[in-house]
């Protein structure tokens, strides 16, 4: 028979077992957490309606999607979280309680040029707290527990997120009048940490913004010292634009609860240079950084907004809420050697059978099955020597051997496959040793 | 702004938050079991390559396939999660340990026809054991366990798992000299539950089955009495065929190691007269019905096969494995009754402030998710009984009223939201009693 010579294609990410494992936990500790915050989890199409998908969507988004047509219907794989949740949300409308929240873990595709990196196909896990019409700062707090539960479960204790607000930003560029450049200017100084300040204020300067102008946008942005401090610097603006106030007052709020959440203020601070690059966004912001990594760049971003399905529906749904790339910190952790694949098993024992009685380990391993027990037998006619091979290379931690011997005694021999240490005790003890 | 009319595509399940907490339930079943058995988990790309999906397909399979170019490249989303699987283990090969047991739950799409209890994006939740030339027989036993494992844990007791041996069969028609009919007969009878035996012998007569013989076919694949009485009455047939001892005796192992398994005989039965209707299966076959609902059918099924990866690699890869159908398993669930929607909530408890002291409020909902309990707060500034008609929306089964009357005594008031019950204590007593 020819053969077609199987492959997968560049871009989507394929992990084998062992790989696999680890990525599922990362998975099990998203759900947990979200859970435990109070979403509830959804679960979008990724096929919709290339006019449902295209609501919002234009230009760059549009050009890497995933469109066709399957007889007349014009069909897209969707390319976000964000978009399916607006749809679910003005669609849903009546059977939902608001505050409503939500979140999904799921995959999106963007057929982007493939790179280092990049993928077209990956896991966003997205949480987002949607408003009717309005909703309490004090959400906005919530977020930043949510990130320092998730990052602490996955193991991860050096960490910052960075916290800024919209309408500071832009309250403080209308104090310097530049109230009709401040998405372009949010823009610019989304960039600062990558291209350094010299190119900023060449790209100000583009915007038609003076050197002395962008030394002062330079100078609030780079505001350094404690958050109590930070504010106390912020507040000698305070009086002059609404818009600023207002975000003063957030900012004041947010951190005030971020602390009642019992939250380290080494895990969290402000940073006036937050901007990210979304027109989306219009109140808090943040970023989640990696301390040993900030090559990483931020893993977990996001924000308030006020408008979630506004090419829906005429209803404002105001939400806050973020986003982890999943694959790509999957990809980002396991290439700075954070996981141990070799202490990954899928069970906790193995049974090599020395006997012809197989009913006596099948009788052995349901027992442990039904104590919890992660076991399986080993069932090929191989020598013992390869089977201890298999228990070895899937880095099984006990290994239960049952001869006749054992048999007779109504006993297993139980070793311990890392010291080699070996026991002979009842399927009950070898249970209890097992999962202790 | 003119507004796009939200919708989600004819075949596509999405479900209300409420709902989805439920079929999140039966995910997580799923992997539990999947896992306590010793499977690794797979998860393999939506969108492959057509060349490589279709290696095997053809026909009704490659007309309901989405399938499209994205620039030069010609891509088509996965159908089932097998074709996938064979590719995976032909691709890392030399990465694997064999047997190979893994689950896979994912989407997969046919754009078929919509119509009720049909979808066009449904969950499909496989298991394989895959040998390397070899897989002992004894694998099989444990398919009718985890299916019994799963269904247990899901709360469905009333259940059968029928197993056949498509070697028993085809050995039976060589006895009745059928041997270049036996895939067109095994396809008959196969619909034999659904058209009745007159259509099947009508059926068999197209295929040039007088209908003495038809009636010998039907005589045996309705053989009924007990497991023992059944391999008896299978017993006076051998000696005749290769094929059919060889299934016999398969059979007969089969059936001693799922009672060694401590399966219940409520839950197991031979059944002669299932042949699963795809070529691909060549030992065992599972059927899995519902004993209150025959009207779902199958809601579990498989079989051994001879030869996973063919279309991709000269390897022989044998394997058993089966396959549930989420989606439409929760569909007909969800028609029956079988969930109560109105005791799901996303949280065991809401904090319901009614103080200006928010920090206190926050402070106790932190260390009630530090304690593992899912607790929010309603941050809105509504009234009262608004604040209370969202508990009762959500069904959540605790509210927590904090006044400055508690503060005071740095204590809560927890009311269990069934009973009405309210009782003030400290965060510590609320925790307790609501984890109880």
């Amino acid at each position: 028979m020819e053969k077609v010579k199987p492959r997968t294609l560049t871009g989507f990410m394929e992990l084998l077992p062992a790989e696999q494992i680890e990525f599922e936990k990362i998975l099990s500790v998203l759900r947990s957490s979200y859970e435990k915050y109070g979403f509830y989890p959804i679960d979008t199409p990724v096929l919709e309606s290339a006019e449902v998908l295209f609501a919002k969507a234009g230009g760059e988004t549009e050009k890497q999607v995933y469109r066709f047509k399957k007889g007349d219907t014009d069909l897209a794989m969707r390319f976000d979280l964000t978009v399916p949740l607006a749809k679910y949300v003005a669609l849903n409308y009546n059977e939902l309680n608001f505050p409503f929240k939500r979140y999904q873990i799921g995959k999106v595709y963007r057929g982007e040029r493939a790179q280092k990196g990049r993928y077209r196909e990956f896991y966003q896990a997205d949480i987002d707290i949607i408003g009717d019409e309005e909703l309490s700062i004090l959400h906005d707090a919530e977020i930043p527990a949510i990130i320092a539960d998730i990052l602490n479960n996955l193991g991860i204790h050096n960490f910052k997120i960075r916290m800024n607000n919209r309408k500071l930003l832009g309250g403080f560029f209308e104090i310097n009048q530049l109230a009709d450049k401040v998405e372009d200017i949010l823009r610019v100084i989304d960039k600062l940490e990558k291209i350094g300040t010299q190119k900023v204020v060449a790209e100000l300067g583009e915007l038609g913004v003076d050197e002395a102008t962008a030394q002062i946008i330079l100078d609030f942005v780079g505001i350094e010292g404690t958050t109590a401090e930070k504010l106390t610097a912020a507040e000698q603006f305070a009086g002059k634009s609404e818009l600023f106030d207002k975000g003063l007052e957030e900012l004041k709020t947010l951190v005030e609860s971020v602390a009642a959440m019992g939250m380290s203020e080494e895990n969290y601070m402000l940073d006036f240079s937050i901007a990210r690059g979304l027109d989306y966004y219009t109140g808090t912001v943040y970023e989640t950084t990696i301390t040993d990594h900030p090559e990483f760049g931020s893993v977990c971003s996001g924000g308030r907004y006020d408008n979630l399905a506004e090419f829906y529906t005429d209803r404002k749904l105001p939400g806050v809420g973020i986003s982890i790339g999943v694959t790509r910190l999957f990809t980002v952790l396991k290439e700075t050697g954070f996981f141990n694949f070799d202490n990954t098993s899928p069970i906790q024992a193995l049974i090599v059978p020395m006997t012809d009685n197989i009913n006596y380990c099948i009788k052995a391993m349901s027992a442990l099955r039904s104590s919890g027990v992660k076991v399986q037998t080993y069932y090929e006619d191989k020598k013992f020597k390869k089977k201890m091979n298999y228990a070895n290379k899937i880095n099984v931690p006990y290994v239960i051997i049952i001869g006749d011997d054992e048999i007779a005694k109504d006993m297993v021999a139980l070793k311990n496959f890392e010291t080699g240490e070996q026991k002979v005790c009842t399927v009950e003890e070898a249970a209890k040793i097992i999962l202790a």
